[in-house]
């Protein structure tokens, strides 16, 4: 029975506008009540709304503008990390929060198989003697075989696992809980011990959440005992990483480069010594956005509210407490 | 029955050096006569010698000093293309060829799908954009489901289809004689028709050897069927590709882009306009050197060395009229 069937009215879905049009509601816009607003209008938009979907997920307007959600059931948010969202009364309240779970997954695993290559072959220098005609032959690493650490076993960072073993490389993940016979990682540690494992890994992958467990998790400790001749490659959160101890580490060879798509502040600061050093690749936190993403947002929220009108559970809710959305296996 | 079992004599390996240190003589050295020695002193050194072991593959000392090579069984290349090694005295004489099959696939898999992602997730324009700090967000494109044809059907082919399909992609091939239901490839078109298909791919792959039939097989026309978003990647040999009608297509925006580690003449020139090209990777003929190459290179002549000496079939002999190492299946 649908929202309809069962209240005699079409839903009130209330959408957070932002910087970036909106695309694919021409399906919902006809079975709901569409009310498109700016951060502005939120508070009067969120009165007697049953969908907040919030296509500007950057928007800290949501808060402040809470004790007007007088009748939500549910929010939808289209990114992948929750971390700038959730704040107590959302938490508290019984609102069932999703977001867009798997949509990134595929784009984020080529983007750190992409970036493993980038290191082990070398085309940042290659790159940077491009600009000045010089033709330095050397030789370069394999990924074949290579010891990965991915450090987040939700559904990106398994997807990602999944391809890098495909690609050859020898993988395992570091996550809340540790356990072994994983089925996309085989042994997971426990990502309160990263500094008693990481040196064993030529990579370490970062695809974590931000939580008040992970933030700041490869501390200047971790970073310490990470092999000279290893990389770290980071698509999580910038927040993730001790960045002052990350540029030290960098300078001193401590470890051998990065791939850095996110920072504690963004866009990165002109100012970041991290800018200007060789051995690391600064990408402008793109790695979640495939060509077909806004396309594939919109349909997942499509998806959604179908399912959520004929009064079906939502799939893959965030877990408020935690923060993120739980996976234990394959997330299929 | 050995070599020295039937003839009652160590057998005599003259070694070609070069720039790079010869390594790994040991074993062969304790069976054998070694005879180093610089081009000059090939003439001398191939009288009376039975295996020549081309450690330097780039001399061309070779030709003019055939006459002397009086009783030479075995000539073993520690390089995979032969092409700057075959000329009619060699061809027409009894002696066998090997080079270093196999050696290189890993390797060069590993740079096309390194090159691939390059080129997908515009690694490139974020390079030249963080020289100056410049934070360029934007879209990039999935390898899943690209369309990749392989010129070149030999092992490096077989081994970069079967690593570019465990990433996702969809692989066939193009070699010199069409056929389906090839193991590793599917669908192998004939190369006399490249202009005919090349429209329908995503990516290029040139790894073929250079031989009279591939000469240039990548033509102005053969570009100019390429689609305006497809990409083209050159680990084989320079010569395969009209380089001046390559410039012209890519100034043209007739493709979208290149990742090319061999050119007609290497060091390409610094006048060359693809130096300048930021769609374009200018890689310095590396993409085969991996950190273990000469270890590998090494250990192939051992092994191949006591076959021979035990009077065994060399695996693997390079078909001299072809041009290269014929293989019909994987190559295992």
């Amino acid at each position: 029975m649908t929202f309809s069937d069962r209240s005699g009215r079409k839903p009130i879905v209330t959408v957070l506008m932002g910087d970036r049009p909106v695309v694919g509601l021409e399906r919902v816009g006809a079975l709901a009540e569409i009310r498109e607003t700016d951060a502005a209008g939120l508070p009067a938009a969120l009165r007697g709304a049953d969908v907040l979907y919030l296509w500007d997920f950057f928007s800290g307007a949501l808060e402040p503008a809470w004790n007007h959600a007088d009748s939500l059931q549910w929010l939808h948010v289209a990114a992948a990390g929750v971390d700038k969202l959730l704040f107590p009364g959302l938490i508290e309240s019984p609102v069932t929060v999703t977001n867009a779970h798997g949509v990134f997954d595929r784009p984020m695993a080529e983007y750190v198989l992409g970036a493993m290559l980038f290191s082990a072959k070398g085309f940042g220098q290659t790159r940077d003697q491009q600009h000045n005609r010089v033709w330095g032959r050397r030789t370069t690493r394999n990924i074949a075989g290579a010891r990965v650490l991915i450090v987040g076993t939700g559904s990106i960072g398994r997807c990602t696992s999944r391809l890098l073993r495909a690609a050859g490389a020898d993988v395992d993940g570091a996550g809340r809980v540790g356990r072994s016979a994983d089925p996309d990682f085989g042994i997971v540690h426990a990502s309160s011990d990263l500094a008693g494992i990481v040196g064993a890994y030529d990579y370490v992958v970062l695809v974590a959440p931000l939580t008040p467990q992970t933030d700041g998790i490869i501390s200047a400790d971790v970073l310490a005992a990470m092999a000279p001749t290893s990389v770290l490659i980071n698509v999580g959160r910038g927040r993730l990483v001790d960045e002052a101890a990350l540029a030290r580490v960098l300078d001193d060879g401590g470890i051998a480069g990065a791939v850095l798509d996110t920072f504690a502040v963004e866009p990165l600061p002109p100012t970041s010594l991290l800018w200007g050093m060789k051995q690391v690749l600064i990408s402008p936190h793109m790695a979640s956005d495939a060509d077909s993403w806004l396309e594939d947002l919109a349909l997942q929220f499509e998806s959604n509210f179908l399912t959520w009108q004929s009064g079906e559970p939502l799939p893959h809710p965030v877990d408020k407490a935690l923060g993120y959305v739980p996976t234990s296996d394959s997330g299929k």
